[in-house]
């Protein structure tokens, strides 16, 4: 094949790209529709795709397959994942700012309606297989990639298998509950999750102010923000700490727009909240940028269904030099 | 080959196993030992593995493999697997009742002495193994062992493949931090792990009666001890709801001795606790009873070294029908 598409969706905004064997050609993003039928994320997508086809010259018809990455969690309805994403389906979990009432999104069948070849993973199973591939975790056997930003997630690598499980939806580690005591409710439903304790839009929640804002104040010493930071990175070091203790991993590449921003002096704090456990398994434990910059799940989803023989291609450059990027947000 | 060793290395008892193409043939237990060198437990498995021989009518020398599995966690001294288990090893952790200075216990090293095969897991794994071949778990792909007893471990499969991590330590589970409100400490130095505020060591520790001592007074009904064991069973099922979380799994088999004992009337009460959180994950997740009998583990060891060919003849039979059983303790 010549052409291959990638859809990455996210809670708050939605790409799709064009990329042929040197690299991605185009992108166009655009803030995920919420609004209308449950087929509407799905049909943004298609259309975003078709746009990007025009820009780059060729017809949908063109694409041998598609590759597609998405926040979860996925169920399986006849067999096709559906998204029951609570930053999207405002039918489940508890967010009141949703304005509509789905309980999922057909992502899968509105895609094989105009394609043979799609396949659908977790946004950040595909970001680790991305950096696998091309980026910071090449040879590394026992890894994950985690996003800290408007919500938590992780793409888990064991003995040099990435993690599926029984609907793909392996990695919602940041739904795991790591304290009975806390009023701070996740999107999920959940009080006291990892998200819910220190993701860019729980923080939000609970201080009041934007995660921007609050790490502005942090920056003009504001005592209180900066407590309540260093609160949610002690939080965000006990998830991966417990994800160390139940899977043994070395490697964390850690994305997402917090951490892009301001990990350099939240480290420390990540890192010991994750040593001061279990030295067997902690020891040597390494907290890494990634090596592929904020569209890694962009280049994700290609690589889900590009051909083995680009891969020499694709590794040989810098990945955007040729790409055409639109924003329609 | 025509014999297999099998070595089973528990916090209280260890067993040494011979086995054969139709079966185990020996097994011999005794308390597990923790005084002497640090040498001592590994030297303990290979005396109790020539009395074990004796038995058989055979010698060491016609073993082709030894097959161990061994509560953890492990590290690895040049290559070879160690054990630092807070249950054995006085110089770590928090048990002051251990009479030992043990930092680890050299286990793969001595073995390594007297035989060239040998093949250590986590005792969860080999559980996990033994079930997927013989047991309750075949055909099953993404699934867990879990151990409710003395501590509580896992062993962990997902997408058909057992996970073993970078030290072959995945599935430690059992000391992931659920709350950080208690006062509960666990023998690993942790306080609010699943073991600390669920497992029969720490029930122990909390309430000041033994484990059976405490079920048979919720038996008479006693108020106090019911409350107690079904705030265990909540904690316990939190765990297996963040497990759940972290790797999408579908069937728990729960082994180990409260769940033999009481698992009927605490099953309701931990299913309710993981199906409380996100639906999409945990609906459908089933706990069943371990297929293989209480020394699943044994069996466990002896299949991770037992010839391709021997397991047809394996399961076409009751295991244990043959075999010789002694208990030194």
């Amino acid at each position: 094949m010549q052409y291959i598409g990638g859809i990455d969706i996210g809670g708050t905004k939605m790409a799709a790209l064009i990329a042929d064997r040197d690299g991605p050609l185009v992108r166009i993003s655009e803030a995920t529709v919420k609004l209308g039928t449950e087929r509407a994320p799905a049909e943004q997508a298609m259309t975003m795709l078709k746009l990007a086809c025009e820009k780059a010259g060729i017809t949908l018809a063109d694409l041998g397959a598609v590759g597609v990455s998405s926040c979860g969690p996925f169920v399986r309805n006849n067999g096709f994942i559906e998204l029951v994403a609570p930053n999207i389906c405002g039918g489940i979990g508890n967010r009141g700012d949703l304005l509509n009432e789905w309980q999922s999104v057909p992502l899968e069948a509105v895609l094989r309606e105009h394609f043979s070849t799609v396949v659908i993973q977790n946004d950040c199973v595909a970001a680790l297989a991305a950096e696998r591939a091309f980026g910071a975790l090449q040879n590394e056997d026992n890894c994950a990639y985690v996003t800290w930003s408007t919500g938590i997630g992780f793409g888990l690598c064991v003995d040099g298998r990435l993690l599926h499980g029984k609907n793909g939806n392996a990695g919602h580690a940041g739904h795991m509950l790591l304290t009975d005591q806390s009023q701070a409710q996740c999107g999920c439903g959940n009080f006291g999750d990892a998200e819910s304790l220190a993701s860019g839009r729980n923080l939000e929640a609970q201080y009041g102010r934007s995660p921007a804002d609050l790490f502005n104040a942090v920056k003009e010493g504001d005592v209180k923000a900066h407590a309540a930071v260093v609160h949610a990175a002690k939080w965000f070091g006990r998830a991966l700490y417990n994800v160390t203790a139940t899977l043994d991993l070395k490697v964390f590449v850690i994305g997402g727009s917090i951490w892009h921003h301001h990990g350099d002096w939240l480290e420390p704090i990540v890192k010991e909240e994750i040593c001061a456990h279990m030295p067997a398994l902690t020891t040597g434990v390494q907290l890494i940028q990634p090596a592929l910059d904020s569209h890694v799940a962009d280049i994700g989803a290609l690589y889900l269904v590009m051909p083995e023989a680009w891969l020499i291609y694709w590794r040989s450059q810098s990945l955007w030099q040729r790409v055409a990027e639109v924003d329609l947000a």
